[in-house]
């Protein structure tokens, strides 16, 4: 009989399920509450002893108690004997802090994860990293998993655009990789967005590298979180000719201004995965959101068959 | 010169800033803010290269993002050079978590202990935990103080009561060792109030072991949560004889009901510690708030002198 079970927490539950019904199990039975004065209450209602345990969060806002819920959900898990504790975690919340960019700032990406670790999860399935350094500030196993390919694939067949005229665009240096990853898929050419600041306490100036008149162009990012970065980068492409711009990433935060200024813009379509839950009421209809549930589910399987996950990767 | 700095986080500044002065030194300088997602922002503003470093953060309520900020801090004064990381927590969250009532639960104030160990803390010192057991959670220094012989000092000294009728209640099984300590102080006499369900589904049966009668009883308990055994004893007390009833606690969680149940019962002095901020707005008119200020600063200045800390405990 299968030993496999998969857990829901409180911040992505329809992802949860979606990966469970994949997998073809049922969601594990167990009950995340808060008590009266705002402590979490965890209890799972079946036995797992034995088995190879998931446990599905992103830690997405609030990201506090989701983090929170995760690692006392981790101990939960470990005290009942399972024999594996495997963290699937969508969205990594706190990669933007993976460095002192100052003196005296914390590493909290790389204190979340030596918090899972002393938890005591034994594996981890993460979809994106803000930096792909970010895999080795674990000791335990972890397998990084990327969105290019869904968001690459909706382009090429479903968004009906024409794929002769598109060029990728990064909207900044540090997305350059990522960006040649998508434009290799559709095997088209990338322009970068160039912002740089010519002297101190003088207005940045926005260069664009790369040809995009009367071009579709497509803007990628990891993270897309106020959405002020990708709608300028989109308000300088138009300006620059560009015939159209759509506008995809692998998580879509979307936090204070991001749908009025997402609305407000030249953008098409911004294409996102369900990395992170989007209330329905509360999104953008510009927004199309595509489901990584198969890509997990699959990577779930293969761990727990323990075959290679390798080819997922890319 | 000093090479010793007390930082305060958002759980309760002003108690913090007590401490502080109590110690003859200013706050620490650091900003501990949140990013547009929710994310804890933190920067420590001032040098503390080489110094013992002391941050002041209560796990109250919204514990999840005051121990989160505590955690984050830890990390960030350890990789700022600190020589020692000490962190005073007046209140514990999660301490009732201690143990597995029930299979499958976690055992969150182990968890906590092991997160603050793994942040990089070197020592802690806390007040009042729930059960003394959670000292051996930790296998870093760690200071037990009590709330008891500021209580009792208080209705020794300045509550106007007659010593002569009073007795020392614990208001269940649990708490008799702190009534009796409190009793010893105030050399009265103990009373337990016994709750038992003769069979399963009957309804509670509240007997009092010890004679109240005509007597001022003094509930003492450690955390007072949603008011309900408190306020539920204190009518039992009356309905036995007592002449009239104060209460006492080391933390006042007080959330849910509980402000409403204190107001609306005979209790006529709820007496507790600063160890837990409360807004002087939602605050009951029966609530006399001690500080522990004294006591904690005395604490910090003999860890940093390396003298005894043990004659406090008492
Ligand atoms: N949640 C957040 N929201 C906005 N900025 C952040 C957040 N977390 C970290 N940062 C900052 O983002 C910068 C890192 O982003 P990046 O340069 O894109 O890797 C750092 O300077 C951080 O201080
Ligand atoms: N924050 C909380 N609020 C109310 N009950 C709790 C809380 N945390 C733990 N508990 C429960 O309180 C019980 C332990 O309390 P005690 O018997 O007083 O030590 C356990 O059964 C816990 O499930």
């Amino acid at each position: 009989s299968t030993k496999l079970k998969i857990f829901s927490l409180n911040s992505n539950e329809p992802l949860a399920a979606e990966i469970a019904a994949e997998v073809g199990l049922p969601l594990g039975r167990c009950s995340v509450n808060r008590f009266s004065d705002g402590e979490i209450q965890i209890n799972i209602e079946e036995s797992i002893r034995g088995y190879d345990v998931f446990i599905v969060q992103s830690t997405s806002k609030p990201v506090n108690e989701n983090l929170m819920e995760l690692l006392i959900m981790i101990d939960a898990v470990k005290r009942a004997s399972a024999r594996t504790v495997n963290v699937v975690i969508p969205y990594y919340g706190y990669a933007r802090q993976d460095r002192k960019a100052r003196s005296r700032e914390p590493i909290t990406a790389k204190l979340v994860a030596n918090l899972l670790e002393t938890a005591g999860a034994t594996r981890v399935v993460v979809l994106d990293l803000h930096a792909p350094q970010i895999q080795g500030f674990f000791d335990i196993l972890i397998d990084h998993l990327l969105a290019v390919p869904l968001l690459s694939d909706y382009f090429k067949k479903q968004s009906g655009i024409n794929l002769d005229d598109v060029i990728i665009v990064s909207p900044d240096h540090g997305g350059v990789t990522r960006a040649r990853k998508m434009a290799d898929r559709l095997k088209a050419p990338i322009a970068i967005i160039d912002k740089r600041r010519p002297r101190p306490n003088v207005a940045e100036v926005m260069n664009i590298v790369g040809n995009v008149e009367g071009k579709t162009a497509i803007l990628i990012d990891d993270i897309i979180d106020t959405a002020g970065t990708i709608t300028i980068a989109a308000d300088a492409l138009i300006k620059n000719g560009a015939k159209e711009v759509y506008a995809c990433c692998s998580h879509p935060v979307l936090s204070g201004p991001a749908m009025q200024r997402i609305d407000d813009s030249p953008i098409k379509e911004l294409v996102v995965t369900n990395s992170i839950y989007l209330p329905a009421d509360e999104r953008s209809a510009k927004i199309k959101q595509l489901s990584v549930a198969s890509l997990l589910a699959e990577t779930i399987a293969r761990v727990y068959e323990q075959k290679s996950v390798s080819s997922l990767f890319d």
